[in-house]
């Protein structure tokens, strides 16, 4: 889920849809603004519009190149070059060939040994039987560098979120109307708000609640703000391998941070695994039913199981829970709800389920799978997420929350709505002709994104173009599939990138990820805190607006 | 290299060779005991023959079985379930199939996640490349039952052991004079002498003396007696997995103790890799030069590469010392010797060189590597082992100190002579027509082992009768290529073995090794320890007197 509103596209108007300004962009105020492409979007939703202040980067950038694309990718390189604000951990291209090949070569010993390994999809069990056919995850040899400041807020408003989320879910009313048109044309979503209704109908109440979200951000290049992608409310992945990572490179800067002119300091510790796992304890306790466990719910092949299973090793460690694995069909074949509304899955009571599947259309192969979540819904075991949760975290949720005066229905404290819309990017409706026709005529400022979880399925460039006039012609119903979304354009530093035991030099965009943990027993708020963080980075010039779609490296963080 | 004498075969007869009588067989007394076969062996080197005292056990099992082999298999098995002394770490065949599916699965988690790791054989740059093709290590699911009081017998006598080989490797002559029959019929022995001759020659003295030895023990059966198999002075394998193999079992036993009725302290935490890096980093210390750095000369293809791994990671996180990895033919090409005797390879003065290569033939392909190893051994740098150190611990060495008198040569405390001797099986010279006559006759007594490390050139079984009727008809020449040792037969227990992802139960023979570092500068004993152990399990079926040989799985100890 992503929880925005249009308050950064254009990166420095003054949008009237949130309730405060962002004096912070006045610093790009530029006298030779002009309003193209710009002042065409702040129009479309400004309902006084005001002349925009456009930093002279942009308007150079926007006078010399015809593609934010390409602007964003080996020009911003260039700048970066030329002395950028941004403050790369050191000059990537000075550095002795030799030097990186020592770390390299000790990196991946290092993944070797701390667990930071993935099944390789070359060997076919490595998906199923942990212990065959293991590589190390793919990793940034070094972290990326970003401003201390950004983080600090990012960490902020973790919480903040997390209490959203809850309140949100709450609301079913709010939930089934947003999604009433997308129930029409998005069948996966449909099925999702069958099963809520269901809910609602017998007036099933979750007292215990449990989340464990995830919040992505991208620092926009131009604007030095850091823009939320989207809020993942199921399945959050790499908490545990991200937290691997982070110990990795510590190490690395710990071993050569003298030859690198950096301070190991700089790189947060990541506590992500840990944390998660002591929610999902407390969660546990919670419950209440010592003889209970927790279930992950997991895909049949899962390629990623070591992220998931440093969780498992954790809760087993630390806190002496066990945590089993099952498939959706497995829960479907083997679970029944006994009278007092306990799951019971293979003969072991469930306290909380943990999904790791389940997010997506494909993970729900035939009836069998809709019934298990049925199931599991219906049961006493504390779900993470709840169906409320999950729904919570649609993209249209994401809009809906963005438009004005929603998110003061959830929130009281008028600081964290702020502090909240300081971090939403611009997002639309279909429904928005004045949008829509400004989408069409600069598609690449856009991203079209589906009511779908789980990244890949956006629509860029002039695909969005293309696809705009073909809903404009089949008809409104269509729209509702869909939300447009300001692209952001991050910045773009020198990476090296290690894969499959290869490093690769090459221009790469991040994405910031944090963690938020939040545990409620009826009114008790047991746990509301920011759980450690995962960067993931990828080449820019495969960047689609979001590097969790496609091929990523894991990666942390430098504060600067 | 294994220091041994004519002790323990027979194992339950007072050899006159060695200079103590072994009250502890004594109980094995049996009135019915006959002279076969073993008073024939007693008789060829007793002189002053004894009626042997045979324990009921073994004459029984003599009179059932004609083949040792399937005495000590499948019958030992049944021993142990009608209630023998053994005591197994629980019942394994009555072990609910579930618990154990989740065992190993848990045991494959944790190996992943823990560095419990090699280079699959399935993936070709898996040798080459770490982070890439890796498999989990092949392990025991549990430690294998052991008593307490031959598991400190053996660690008692590491301390020694590292002492007598530095004392022999001081004795030139001793060492030439020895092997100057082998010499004429072993190409690579005659090489190594050749550079320990040049040594000599120059009157090279290595006045920091650093030995990683490792020696391997086997339970005999019948005498509950722990036989030394050979003393390891290079190469000596495992520091590192078999450390993490011990933690791998402690974590089993902690979480499955209650099921399996079992403790986890008595699984002694295994140190090696610690102690080991400890050991080279105190060498690193004596060597004096802070910008040098510890050399592994390594094979250049490497599947067992991160058990090398956690050696040089400790090194460097716990005491900030530098190992680089180099081939022979690496060290043939960046190598040179500076005035002052330093070793510069690829330009990093070398302190310490750390042989995990060089001990087999077939580590010498060309000259290149015999090149190298005569460089490294006309430097300053401290070598692990020295051509000396490397020598004591060839066959024909552990043979002539198995010989009366001989180790009062080197030691001179007579208690730690009579504990060395305690735990050394018969081992004799081919010249010793007694005993080859007799092990024609009884082959199934004895393994020939040629003058080889590394294992897996032993004969066994009706191929020593073949093999001594050839060589006596060849002549007396090459009698020297080979050695007689007592075989040993082992106790055999069932076991659960997890290799490649799967799990067999089957009966299964262990080798204990017992890590032992020495470090001397000068007069000064700078380190003499017992550093950890290393437990090797395999299949009985497939035993052919020592573990080491073939496949075999990373164990750990049990004590009771």
């Amino acid at each position: 889920m992503g929880v925005g509103c249009s308050s950064s596209l254009p990166p420095t108007v003054n949008n009237p849809h949130c309730s405060i300004t962002f004096p912070h962009t006045s610093a790009h105020t530029n006298p030779t603004s002009n309003h193209l492409p710009i002042n065409w979007l702040a129009r479309a939703h400004l309902q006084k519009p005001t002349k925009s202040p456009i930093s002279k980067r942009l308007f150079t950038l926007d006078s010399a190149r015809k593609t934010p694309t390409l602007k964003c990718g080996r020009t911003a390189q260039m700048e970066i070059e030329g002395g950028s604000d941004s403050k790369p951990i050191l000059d990537l291209h000075s550095l002795d060939d030799n030097l990186v090949q020592k770390m390299v070569y000790d990196a991946l010993v290092w993944s070797s040994l701390h667990g930071l390994v993935v099944g390789d999809r070359n060997v076919q069990r490595s998906g199923t039987v942990p212990g065959v056919g293991m590589v190390h995850a793919p990793f940034a040899l070094l972290p990326t560098v970003f401003p201390e400041n950004q983080w600090k807020l990012a960490c902020e408003v973790a919480p903040i979120f997390n209490e959203l989320v809850d309140r949100v879910s709450l609301d079913g009313k709010f939930l089934q109307e947003s999604l009433s048109r997308t129930k029409k044309v998005d069948a996966f979503t449909s099925r999702l708000l069958d099963i809520h209704s269901k809910m609602l109908e017998i007036n099933k109440k979750e007292e215990i609640r449990l989340g464990l979200h995830r919040s992505d951000y991208m620092l926009d290049e131009k604007t030095k703000l850091l823009l939320q992608i989207e809020l993942n409310t199921i399945s959050t992945s790499f908490p545990g391998l991200g937290s691997v990572v982070s110990e990795l490179h510590r190490s690395l800067l710990k071993n050569y941070g003298e030859h690198l002119g950096c301070d190991v300091n700089c790189t947060p510790s990541n506590d992500a695994a840990n944390r998660f796992s002591e929610a999902l304890a407390k969660a546990w306790i919670e419950y209440n039913n010592p003889k209970a466990v927790i279930m992950v719910v997991v895909q049949p092949e899962e390629r990623n199981m070591y992220d998931q299973h440093w969780l498992s090793f954790n809760l087993k460690e630390r806190h002496n829970v066990t945590m089993i694995r099952k498939t959706m069909a497995e829960i479907d074949k083997e679970g029944e709800i006994q009278p007092d509304g306990t799951l019971l899955v293979g003969g072991h009571a469930i306290a909380v389920i943990y999904f790791r599947a389940g997010y997506a259309p494909t993970d729900y192969p035939s009836e069998a799978e809709w019934r298990a979540r049925l199931l599991m819904e219906h049961s006493s075991a504390i779900k993470c997420p709840s169906i409320s949760y999950h729904l919570t975290g649609t993209k249209k949720i994401q809009q809906e929350l963005a438009k004005p005066n929603v998110l003061e229905k959830f929130i009281d404290n008028k600081e964290d709505i702020a502090k909240l819309r300081k971090c939403f990017a611009g997002l639309w409706s279909l429904d928005d002709a004045d949008i829509v026709d400004t989408a069409i005529e600069k598609p690449h400022l856009f991203v079209m994104k589906p009511q779908r979880e789980g990244g890949g399925n956006n629509i860029y460039g002039d695909d969005v173009r293309e696809a705009l006039l073909r809903l404009r012609k089949d008809g409104k119903e269509q729209n509702a599939a869909y939300i447009l979304m300001q692209r952001i354009f991050p910045t773009d530093s020198a990476t090296f990138l290690v894969r499959d035991g290869s490093c690769h030099k090459d221009h790469a965009v991040s994405e910031l990820g944090i963690y938020g943990a939040y545990l409620r027993n009826k009114d008790k708020v047991i746990v509301n805190e920011r759980s450690g963080y995962l960067m993931r980075t990828k080449v820019s010039s495969s960047n689609e607006g979001g590097v969790a779609a496609g091929f990523a490296v894991l990666d942390s963080l430098y504060l600067t």
